[in-house]
């Protein structure tokens, strides 16, 4: 017997497999030897390449950013209505509202309505539930459904509307074509925006170190000369979105701005920077449904007696939301732990599978087995290996 | 010898466990193998019913929305107090801020007090810190806690109160009981919402493209029947809450408006839909706390000799808060393979898992081992087995 | 043989490991025996300590909270300008914007710009473009970069800038040292939080039942008596950040309030209590650039004849954000299932991961191997063990 022992050729692979149907002894094949080792690259190359260099997993990560946004702008326009003479409007009149926040409109265009007192006066013939045929059409008390005021129970023919008790006259002027305040395109937004990842205690504003006083009264965004310049002509973001201002600024519109802040903390705090990116976020893709940016609001007066009186204005204009992300990462034992683990994890977890996958679904085909597999005879190996059963049966 | 292993009955298992403390070989009882097979079916349903079918798992998702939302307010009311007059109050007067935001508030009840002036009076008995009995109690040059002035060192002793240094008349009227714009509960809001999935570059509002202007113009959201009609009827929304408009119209509250997009990018464009719900932001368990939600604001005018005056308005009204939440997933090869991956590495952990149990675990009460394990006899095993040397040790 | 087999010695060692490379039948050394048990402790000390008990593995939770918050600004400052003569600030004037929002502005310092009305006047010698030295510099119908107003081509030597048509007279005083709301230090906000965690329909208030109106009419918030008191003194937020109020007054500044929730909803109800921190937005390492917070707005009047004149105000001011963060977990099923079994699997994964460990990289260096394994010889063992092709190698 112990002859038979000393038969047993030099066998020098690794892993002997328990067929688990044929209960045989098998060992793999080259091919597949080489498919597993080509796994287990593959794994290291996912760890090492995707894990680690790729997702930083060696990092600790803040996207829980606190941030602060101030805005100013700058620019003024002049209008010149032949009812209303000249007007001037300065960022503390196109700015709505005018307190520097991170949502804010500007008034491209605008509908004036002056001297409204309250009173009495047909309604406007665009409101629907306004026009009358006979004074039944008017249920006095009622509110005009869209509409400006309370009905009185008169029709006014001459109109084709209700009368009603409003602030009159009602507004009626037509949209300027041109947008009035078409020189809004050169006004300047200027953004300071400053971070903070409390896990980090980090702290950084958009206006960088490098940035001088003088720097920052002469420089205006650009994507490739100016990318960290933080003041923003309002025709480029438009443009950089892919609109056009003066299309936008006729009836309105609304554009986003997005700060973000990728910040590798392992590196040096001044590669910590800000990337800019413009978005229109008023795209409509339906034409039948009324776009735009608009809304009332009113002015209020009193005259010498007291009496209130109010000028009506409905604006139109852009509307931008500035939105801030951000994510910071910093080297961290724990983490660096995480993905180690999970990594050799996964190494043993698809050695696993490999022998699931090669054991149960390779050999449903018994063709295919014997192609993969090689089966080692039972007068090749001495009695009592693991394969000893499968010798016997085949006997 | 060979007769021996010819006498190995026809062994159909297909697992052998090598027992951890006595080293025998055991083979899983009939009912342990079913077990361990329910265990497999629970893994690859998880598999398939959860991850892939309930969690989609085979696609890459976003939650990071961008979102913006534009508000409209409609409606009229009348107000008629003795001292002022009527009053229409339209969406410029009663929507503040008027400019269309995601936050807004509507006012339904309001205190005037006309004509203040700067000059001297007495502060308000409703103040605490405003009472006295002597002058001693009102020190010069001191402002009233939670008041309205600073004090001049005189007590009014008519008043029971410090004369102080304020715009006089202080307020003093008390709050309307039923609340002055009741009609507030017809007014409607107009919600756009434009989203934009930035990873998949898809770009969506909740003004359905099956929207016309006629549809619009004329429908109003019911969860029933106009469930994609974005014009809310203040009323209806306060109630799907749960309050009760009249209510909160009186001294004041808080609603939130929620939206929700979850979609599936696989499925056709137009069934991203977004989904309305409504709550009440304001409610408060305890009613020892004043509940509701005021603010003031005052409106300045100048008389003939330039000097100021205000009318200083006291308002209460409900605040609505739009939240926009939002999901979207797509097929990608990634996460799928991450999913299938995971759901392997479980099935073989689960294997292992299972071994460990009913090898370390099972097998402490001798009594349940030898119920679950079918001990192999030595005499059934020919020489050599993995179970060889428990076979020796019963022997 | 039976007599062979006899020989065995007890053995007690509960794994028998296959050397990958000399095929040999290992057992694990005292030492790396300990080594695994300590791995194995190092686990479980994982799963109950971090992910049970600091982790909570065994809850459900949530992060997506839905909040609302309500401001309220109590004080009155007394200004006193020699031209204006007595103002009494109020917070519907101070706080900007006055609907009690999440995000406001309180006024600390300002310029007042009276009686401006449209006309020809020279522009600020602070507006660089401004300047000039013949009318050539002033090209007509330009407006000023930075600056107020429309250029008319006229240079006004006697001021050195061009004359322009604009707001006339331009703002020229300079910003008062001290700041002339000096007194807002002792303003207080009145936060009213509303927290509501939609998948437990948990809702709570940061105004807490224990609060009476009595306590919360005479509180103020400090981290060590008072820290559930919703009432805030504007210099206590200010120094608590670090910073210096009447530093921050007089030229503006951001400041942000947070509010964090960490709720155990398995304890008792009312032990979900806010906390809060407050922390400087505004810090700019770089003293080159310009910090401060300010911004411009006017208030529009008409005089007898109905010509418009307003006054312009640039405050200077302290903005705060109001910055709620909520996490809430309660006791569920599915995540202590999905935690107890990540812990097993990482309990096996880590055997996986030891014997791929023991086996492949230690035996890389034969010294150590033979350091570590006891390797069992084979006349102490019987024929046909797992280690059976070692022994006869060996011989």
């Amino acid at each position: 017997e112990s002859t038979n022992l000393n038969k047993l050729p030099n066998i020098s692979f690794k892993r002997l497999y328990v067929d688990v149907k044929t209960f045989s002894c098998v060992k793999l094949s080259f091919k597949i030897g080489i498919l597993y080792r080509l796994y287990q690259l593959a794994v290291l190359g996912y760890i090492i390449g995707w894990v680690f260099v790729a997702k930083k997993g060696y990092q600790e990560t803040e996207d829980a950013i606190q941030t602060s946004v101030f805005t100013k702008l700058k620019g003024v326009a002049l209008t010149n209505s032949p009812e209303m003479g000249p007007h001037l409007w300065g960022e503390e009149d196109y700015t709505i509202p005018p307190n520097g926040e991170q949502v804010f409109f500007v008034v491209t265009n605008y509908i004036e309505t002056p001297n409204q007192r309250m009173g009495f006066c047909p309604e406007s013939y665009k409101v629907l539930d306004g026009r009358c045929k006979t004074d039944r059409d008017c249920e006095k008390g009622e509110s005009v459904i869209a509409g400006h005021g309370i009905k009185t129970g008169i029709c006014v023919k001459s109109n084709g509307t209700c009368e009603i008790h409003a602030w009159c006259p009602v507004e009626h002027s037509p949209l300027p074509q041109k947008p009035l305040l078409s020189g809004a395109e050169n006004f300047t937004i200027y953004i300071k925006n400053v971070i903070r990842f409390p896990k980090f205690n980090f702290t950084k504003s958009n206006v960088l170190e490098t940035d001088t006083v003088n720097y920052l009264k002469n420089c205006t965004y650009d994507h490739v000369k100016h990318p960290y310049c933080p003041i923003f002509r309002l025709g480029h973001v438009v443009s950089r979105a892919g609109s056009h201002f003066q299309d936008l600024a006729s009836t309105g519109g609304s554009m986003g701005i997005l700060i973000e802040w990728k910040c590798d903390l392992d590196k040096d705090y001044s590669r910590c920077k800000p990337q800019y990116s413009f978005t229109s976020l008023g795209v409509n893709n339906d034409k039948s449904v009324p776009s735009g940016y608009n809304f009332r609001y009113a002015k209020y007066y009193k005259d010498q007696n007291g009496k209130t009186y109010r000028t009506l204005y409905k604006v139109y204009g852009i509307r931008f939301d500035i939105m801030v992300n951000g994510w910071a990462g910093k080297f961290s034992i724990i983490p660096t732990v995480i993905a180690l683990g999970s990594g050799f994890a996964l190494l043993g977890a698809g050695a696993f599978v490999c022998d699931m996958i090669l054991l149960y679904m390779v050999n449903t085909s018994s063709y295919y087995r014997e192609k993969k597999f090689e089966v080692i005879n039972r007068t090749e190996l001495p009695k009592g290996t693991l394969c000893f059963i499968k010798a016997v049966e085949k006997k």
